[in-house]
């Protein structure tokens, strides 16, 4: 059956979907209506067509600007740094952060070949140099790459006339001291933070 | 960003994908290039046009016949009963058993409504009664309403010239006798096999 089977193998391409949840998949959208299958389908062949990177900060958008760049209402002093756009979606979904953003698209990888080069950096310098940002947040992940690529951002706005700064790492709240990983442990003790 | 977020919910109505895979799903799919797209909305397109229930014995098939059924080399004495097209392929894929299939579309569970009437049963019934079948095995899953179900179809066809089976339960290969539950390690005394 080849019509089911190439679904299922089209399915096992995604990440976090295997061979068997792509079978189980499969199974449930024959054995549902069809309007579903349908709907995936319309969905997944606009996508592409529909979504873009926004021209200002490199985010997903369906217009010339995105939703954050274009809302008169955002903080435009603030300027949070993401990797990916998927950042920008977990970040807005906290409405913790009232700034505007700036997406990398990417880290530097040096092993996977990911230079400064291929980061949209000259954006960044740009939208800087331009004036009215006072504050730059390094969002970047906690990871090796993240941290790196924070450093390296940190290097290139110095002697700029805006403050840099980072997220905070340190234990989940919810968490147990128990389980914390010694890094983690380790860095929530040079981050202490005052009462 | 509507043309990403419908996708995002429409992928979050699958089974096993949450809104965070789904999510995570959407993303990859735009990072990529858009083949894997436009393939997958393909293949997601025909799916319901393509696949169609076999006459016999009520499995996926893209023609009037599946390829189970169509086969000239399958043994035509033996008639594996499950409960779901997609026990077919499970049970394919072990190369184990080379009889034929029926696919009930379901079992007998009171609580969801379902009773002996919408499942194929007089399909059933009929190529048993047709002749040409030796041996009927009943390979619907080892639950309350699986049980209840082979039990039902056992009833039905007693009387009738052919032999009626059920599949093996009990310990699990490689399992560990601690781990095994009380009905199961239950089931595998029962059902104790000589060496």
């Amino acid at each position: 059956m080849n019509a089911l089977d190439d679904l299922i193998e089209s399915f096992s391409r995604l990440p976090g979907v295997g061979k068997k949840s792509a079978s189980r998949i499969a199974h449930f959208l024959l054995r549902n209506d069809r309007s579903l299958c349908e709907r995936l389908s319309r969905d997944l062949s606009v996508l592409h067509d529909r979504i873009r990177p926004c021209s200002v900060c490199g985010s997903y958008s369906e217009e010339e600007l995105c939703p954050v760049c274009a809302d008169p209402g955002r903080d435009r002093t603030l300027l949070c740094v993401v990797e990916q756009p998927q950042d920008v979606q977990t970040i807005e979904a906290v409405r913790e952060y009232h700034g505007l953003f700036h997406v990398l698209g990417g880290v530097i990888a040096p092993l996977e070949g990911i230079g400064p080069d291929q980061l949209r950096l000259s954006g960044l310098l740009a939208r800087v140099n331009e004036g009215g940002v006072a504050e730059v947040i390094l969002a970047t992940n906690p990871t090796v790459e993240g941290d790196t690529t924070a450093l390296y951002i940190q290097r290139i706005l110095k002697g700029l006339p805006v403050k840099v700064t980072r997220l905070a790492s340190g234990l989940p709240v919810g968490g147990d001291l128990e389980y914390a990983d010694r890094l983690t442990l380790a860095r929530s003790f040079r981050g202490r933070t005052g009462f």
